[in-house]
Parts: C-alpha cells; structure tokens; sequence
C-alpha cells in the first residue's frame, strides 16, 4: 500500500526591514504563521546591542530574537537574498536608504510598503515630508521600477496590522499598487494575517498611496484626542 | 386672566457664502430648519444669469431662489451684515478672497468653514494647495485673529453634511477650532441637521483642521473606487 501524503509547505521566506516597533510585529507574526523570517537592519551588531525600547511598544530586538529562536537578523543587503517578499517597515524617513543598502533587487521583487512619509523634525504631531503631488510608495516605485511596491497596512496601529480581529469591529484595510499579481499575493497574506476580504478595499493604482498616506494626520489627531490608538477607520454607507 | 406663551424664535439669520453644491445644500437645509438664509456671492447678477448646473450636484442658483422665495442673495459684503453666523462654503482657492471681499467682521463672529484645499490645476484626483504644516483654516484663522474658525463638514458628501442619517450609520463629523463657545454654537447646529452627540467628534483646537482636510485624498480616492460618494467614515474600537 502506497500512502499518499501531501504535504503544504506554506513557510516562505520573507525580509522584514526595520527593527522598530512596526517591524518587530509583523516579524512575530509571521514566525507564528510558520514563515521563515529574517529581520533586516543597517547595522546588526549595533542593533543587537541596544539595550533600550524604542518608546512605541518595540522592544530590545536581541530580547525579540531571543524569545523567537527562528528569528534571525541581517543586514538589508543579507535579508533580501532568497526573500520571497520584502516587508518595508523602516521609519518613513529611512525607505529609500534602505531599499539602497539592500542593493540590487531581482526583477519582480514584490515589496509591502508599509511606511508613512512622517516629518518629526518639529516635534509631535509629525507633517509629510511628501507634497500631495506624490507619495512615498510612488517615489519608491520610481526609482526602482522593475519592483512591485504594494502598499497596505500604513493606516493603522501596529497591533491592529496583524491582529484586525481584536476589534468589535475590524474596519478597512487599504491596499493599492501598480501590479494585481503582486496585490493578490499580498491580500492573501493580509488574510493570514486575520482580515476578511469584505474588509480589504483595492484602491486601484499606487497613486492610491497619496490618500492612504495623507490620512495619517487624522489619524494622529484622533489618537491624540482618545489617548490610545486602539481603532480603525471603516467605511459606513 | 394672563396667557402666558413663550415663543422660541430659533431663526437665526445665516450668511452662507458659495452658490455651488455644498453652500445650496447647506442653504436649503437652513431654509428648511426656519432660519433666514442669504447667499453669499462675488456678484449676484452673475450667479443669477447662470443657466447651468456645476456638474457637482448643484443646480442654477436662480432655480433655487425660485423654489425657496425666502431665500435671499447678496454680495459678500452685504451677506456677512447682521449674520449670526457664516458659513464659508465656496471652493477652497476662493477662500480667502471671498472673505476679502466680505470686509470688515465684527470682533467674534463665528465662521464655520467647510472648505478644503482643493487644487485642481492638474486635473483629477486633485492635489492641496497647502503644505502638511499648516491647514486652509488656520491661515483664515491666522489673517482674522478676531473671529472665531470652525473647521467641520469638509469630510463627507455635501448631501450627508445636512442628512447624515440617510446612511445604515451616520459615521464620525470632526469639528475643531480655538473657541469652545464657538464650537459649541456648531455643535447645536450639526444636532439640528441630523448628528447625533456621540457621532460628532471634537478634535480640539484649530490644528485639528490639518488632518481633517488632509484626509480628503483618501476619500476621493475611495469615492472613484466605489463610483458614488454616499459614504462616510467611522472610528471602529
């Protein structure tokens, strides 16, 4: 007798740039998914070794290695190798630097842009440092345009972003960019991630990003006015 | 024998400054309501020669004089005298000449501003005129240091502003400005068109007003997804 057995190899390797309180989410998340994930930094040992949390419910990243063995760390240019997606999950003003330390990207990389274009250098609440003209997903794309930037995820609190569920109700998620393979690819992670198909709204082209990323003052104002980001925006009608 | 009878005069003469969708709507809904209404224009003869709708739902403003007798119009300047309240409902670019040509305010009088900083210069979707530091109300706000801004409306569809609960859930209307008395007067003013207490949320002074016109991107957007703007947003918790 012959036992047929198959077997789903679901785990992927995915590339997790950013080692901030965004970056460290999706990355547990992912390993509790089963992916293989590689976290990537600018510099590894100077990121091993602080020490201090980063204010905005990251931890020290050696402690989230620790508690998550399969975890590992590299640099950008390291991490990309072999990834069958790249997540950019750096601060908005450290993408494009990144995506450069990362070096030569194959053709038809597909990358979920999860920044936002926050000016903090007059203090809090941020501005933009992108005009209404463009967005940072745009001006990604254009500067490497045999890539497939996706973006989703940018309009939320981190927990939220894998965890939609923990919500009366879980809201919107946006997402848009220029190629639909690339967007399936991401709406299916966006689902293993625990939000429903009637939840995630295709905003069509990466011009897209502009609103999505532009919505973020509200977004800070509401939060400032709760005190917690706990919420979601959802479309009524 | 002395009857006593208390008669509540609610009506309050209100300027509403724009001929196009949002200050016809706005106008109507007040005429409706009881109060006296005058529409604000650059030059009346003008507004009441045109013959044709704007495309945005608005109809030739001499058809609504037509169908609402006790509806008036008048120039800025002669609009904005003995108004208890004005409502700046002309497209954004004309903001700040309308109230120019309106001429001296009197010290407090309460402007509730539903404009946003559309530029459309490029075609659609339109981009905003001002930059991510400041809001279209705050540089009113900032040029009349004497009267009091409100910044509410400029989220939605111009027929949800005046009859939010033709929607299955009203959804949230921000409002902000420097004035709490101000607000206050709004406040009873979006009561008397339909929002519930708890679906209006104040967002508190007028920097509030940056994230609400910085939204309209994210709507506009949405709103060529759907095809149709009958939809509002709403904070899920």
């Amino acid at each position: 007798m012959t036992l047929n057995i198959t077997i789903n190899l679901p785990y992927k390797t995915i590339a997790v740039f950013g080692t901030g309180s965004v970056g460290q989410t999706i990355a547990k998340k992912l390993v509790h998914l089963g992916h293989t994930v590689v976290i990537g930094t600018r510099n590894v040992s100077e990121s091993l070794a602080k020490t201090e949390s980063d204010g905005m419910g990251g931890q020290p990243i050696s402690n989230l290695i620790e508690a998550n063995p399969t975890l590992k760390i590299a640099t950008f240019a390291e991490d990309k190798l072999g990834a069958d997606l790249i997540i950019l999950a750096v601060s908005g003003k450290a993408a494009l630097s990144a995506l450069e330390l990362a070096g030569e990207l194959p053709a038809g990389q597909i990358v979920l842009d999860i920044t936002n274009p926050l000016d903090f250098s007059n203090g809090f609440p941020p501005s933009l440092f992108t005009p209404s003209t463009t967005s940072l997903s745009e001006q990604i794309q254009a500067k490497y345009p045999h890539i497939h930037i996706v973006k989703s995820l940018n309009t939320m609190a981190n927990n939220l972003m894998v965890n939609p569920t923990q919500l009366k109700e879980s809201g919107v998620n946006f997402i848009c960019g220029n190629d639909n393979e690339a967007k399936n690819h991401i709406k299916t992670l966006l689902k293993s991630f625990g939000w429903e198909e009637s939840s995630i709204m295709d905003l069509g082209d990466l011009v897209g990003a502009r609103g999505m990323e532009m919505s973020l003052p509200l977004w800070i104002r509401v939060f400032q006015s709760r005190g917690n980001g706990n919420f979601n925006w959802k479309i009524v009608d």
